[in-house]
């Protein structure tokens, strides 16, 4: 039997509240619904355990993880009627204005295997910290953001040096509006057919993507780089500027149309409406990202786990 | 230097028209639009030269293949402003009236290699008729319609015996309803997504279209065949009603729906507005299956060559 | 302070459940969403009141009406985590094979002023005959199927000589394809744009809609007559086969769409996708006919109440 | 019989393209396609004729009109094979630069009896430049643009001194989406349902759009006025950032979604794709602004003439 991957969660937003509450569901009920690999290198998604979490809000610092999920402006459902205390109380994260905050977090990571980093894209020098942080406590770090971590050479280094597992950067949804556009063009091109035009407009409600509005160029790069493997056709492919709708709360809905020619130069057209649940997305490549990291940290391998690759869209050697 | 395929057709409607009018662009333009494979088995598109064309209907028997390609109720459009004639005259195929009518047709053939059986859906006797001819004649047949030829035993041993290749039934076309639906449905699986409920609506205008809508339960079944490679999930998709739309010409339209669930049982919805000329998107794959039959023939292998498999929707061993 | 209105429902299906369910919302919480006349004619939502129920189930006979509106193959939902008998017993309804039936329904309508008539369409003698044993009881006649009761003038003859107001047939829904088809269509031609071509598909997974599947003859008579009001531009809507899928429950899905040209011929295109609880939009607008024959009958008007005019799609004077 | 109208267009952009292109086409053609008043006030399409033309760019002025509109940026498409000269030649409009440049243009205005004020919206100090030439040229005035000109009580209140019409501020597309969003929530609100949100996305190639998206502040702010009109709903409403798509040409895309509620509660969506040549919509709506103008200086009317508000978006009493 595997012994339960302890973990720390940088950033209590929504993102950590569907990752919560999903694996409560699942112990709970044993639901499988959603869930991508049920046993990752021999470890379930009911092997994971919450050890830390850290925010820089006062309102959040000092209470009980599973009541923070659902403080504003948090705004993903409630999944169950009931939901326990986890036990782990939120503590005070890096607020860059005291000398030896990053040993003080270090000393708080609580025996965690692995740091999940989790708060809103748009600060690299915090990202980076809490690396710094998790490479002295000795665990594995996941950088979920768009900001260059795993990404960046000198940091990457420092993880192979120090013989931890380094992840990252920006995952890449479980089912997305790059996951689906990436497949119909996928598709297009293996049937012969040649494109005309494409685009994406992307909308969403939560506090997370206000912050991707407003701060949109690491974001936007890293977009650049998940389309950049669909080679020359990526040129053709314009990307709307995103909209922040509150009113959507947690979903995101995209509109993506694709214009092609087929055979004899007839037009083809492609329309599609996605749907989703921007955090439930995060959260199922969450569990997979933190099963990774723990077994590379258990195998004592070092720097970025090339299995990781799939689930990120700005992984080590794309660009900043 | 390879020698130009000979290719006999059967049934002069839209789809006829638009690998005539394609291979013409091709010839007259160089454009590789909307072409899958260049070049196939050493053959390219305009390596396909057609030497003898069959129809039933009085008006269309005796005139130059290209200009029965534009007779109504064709309704492929124009793809060029100019076509020059083809020198081959459409001649009377089979009516089932005559004694020796399939010796008549043999001997018409013309010295094809090939027979791209392309008439209506929902004849089977006759497509037996016409793949008898092609035996008689020596000559390698293509069923693109949903009877059962290729998937009957009988016809395929036969073949078989003759050392003559046998390809068929029902093509799946180049990007249509099936493959988008299809490929979407993978996507979610491979994500790890729990299928809800998923529907296809198919709306068309040529009068291909109006034999199905009359004539539904060989396509449907042929239908259920392409679905079952989605497994389980097959049982949760719905397949509306075909409807037809004379003002659609040759278009179709397809809307489809996929509703799942995602991390923690949370919604996900897909809608897809597809808009595709359908001919276009047969005449896309003929043009692979006459390549295939072709080098097959030369190549003296008999019966049904695998490399077609995904190029048909109901190939020997699926359900008739 | 008005009297309350004594309604008798015949049929037990998905609409008189949304119509029951909604009125004791309404009472238990005041909620005015989805009413679109709070006060009509005098008389609230909340005046309406069921005084009998029929049906010819035998496991529906018996029960109490709010036991009955929630067994299969009704799929409404649930509106309310409770919902009260209503010491209605639902009794057994018209069977065509008794005699004196009719006279034994007319004494069973205990004192109703109101019957609406809510079975499954396609069953005119059956309609025609609970209208004959509502003017037994002296009671207003609601027929809100498209089988033709009011606008068959012995029928109505009959009402207007015994005083009685005689309401139908085949009630246009408060907010479902026909309403929003039309609207775009006239904005259109507000606007000064040319109709090229229009289209629409309608999807739903009730018992009723499978009935009109099954037998579309009355209903695609009553949609033409609803868009005979868009004049000459009807002869270019196309109505595409109405497909019934049962995982849509009591969710009906429309695609429609307009192709049209505006200012120097270039194209305009409109595609909409509607979503709709068909239930719903039934029971909203017969809240309003319910009232309108209320107060005709004790207004003593007899025959059809012209302002029952925008909720009908067949009144007195279309084709039957 | 009607002398025709003498208009002088400020700006050569897509918009005048579409204007000067239909007016022809419905000349050569006698067509009436996506005309919506072929005659108002007396006066008819084809009574419309060219007298003057301004614009700023070397490159335009001093050439035909009809040369002109085809230069990029301008991507406004070809409505018919040939278009003859219009025999007016380009002059350099207000440069901002020189002394007296409002009198030379006053002077070179030809005996236009309406000026279209037809450049890019964001440059209000010349906007108002040339309303001043047209009153000195004793022309009546168009603004097209989303800057303040008949709204601004000065300007306006000077036309009424000198007896001229002035209309204005930013027109309603003859069939956009403000057109159809708006249509929708009022039909949503005529049948009793209760909006939960709403948004719209709208796309668009133009150099107009692309301006839009740069200076979005008195666009933005028009919008308002035009939504203002839906009441209390307006707040429901989310309008998401333009998005500038140079392959969409001189197409307009939009995405309108509402969501509401109907009886009992339940849920109701519509989902709207739209796709429009945008000015071809501009110029549907200028030939009825220049007729009504026409009219007005010939009838003597000073000010605001109140039958162009239909077609305006922030007429004056509206916010600047």
């Amino acid at each position: 039997m595997s012994e339960r991957v302890k973990v720390a969660v940088v950033g209590v937003g929504n993102n950590v509240s569907a990752l919560v509450q999903g694996i409560a569901v699942h112990r709970a009920t044993g639901s499988l619904v959603g869930i991508s690999r049920p046993v990752l290198d021999g470890l379930g998604v009911a092997d994971i355990e919450f050890a830390a979490a850290f925010a820089t809000s006062p309102d959040k610092v000092g209470r009980d993880l599973c009541e923070v999920i659902f403080l504003p402006p948090n705004n993903f459902p409630r999944l169950a009627s009931e939901l326990p205390l986890s036990g782990v109380t939120v503590r005070r994260g890096l607020t860059g204005a005291e000398p030896g905050e990053v040993e003080r977090v270090a000393g708080d990571l609580a025996g965690a295997e692995v740091v999940l980093y989790a708060a809103p894209s748009g600060r690299p020098e915090t990202a980076r910290a809490y690396a710094e942080a998790a490479l002295l406590a000795g665990a594995a770090f996941i950088n979920t953001t768009s900001d260059a971590v795993a990404r960046d050479p000198q940091v990457l280094n420092r993880y192979v040096a120090a013989g931890l597992p380094l992840l990252g950067d920006d995952l890449a949804s479980q089912f997305g509006t790059s996951v689906v556009h990436h497949a119909l063009l996928r598709l297009l091109e293996e049937r012969g057919l040649t494109l005309t035009s494409s685009y994406q407009v992307n909308l969403g409600g939560t506090e997370d993507f206000k912050n991707l509005v407003e701060n949109s160029n690491t974001k936007h790069q890293s977009k650049l780089n998940a389309l950049a493997a669909n080679g020359s056709a990526a040129e053709r492919v314009q990307v709307a500027p995103l909209g922040y709708l509150p009113h959507l709360e947690s979903q995101k809905v995209a509109h993506i149309n694709i214009e092609a020619q087929a055979w004899g130069g007839t037009s083809v057209s492609v329309d599609v409406k996605l749907k989703v649940h921007d955090p439930a997305g995060a959260a199922g490549v969450h569990v997979d990202l933190i099963r990774i990291a723990a077994r590379a940290l258990r195998q004592r391998r070092s720097g970025y786990p090339a299995e990781a690759g799939p689930l990120l869209k700005s992984p080590p050697g794309t660009s900043v």
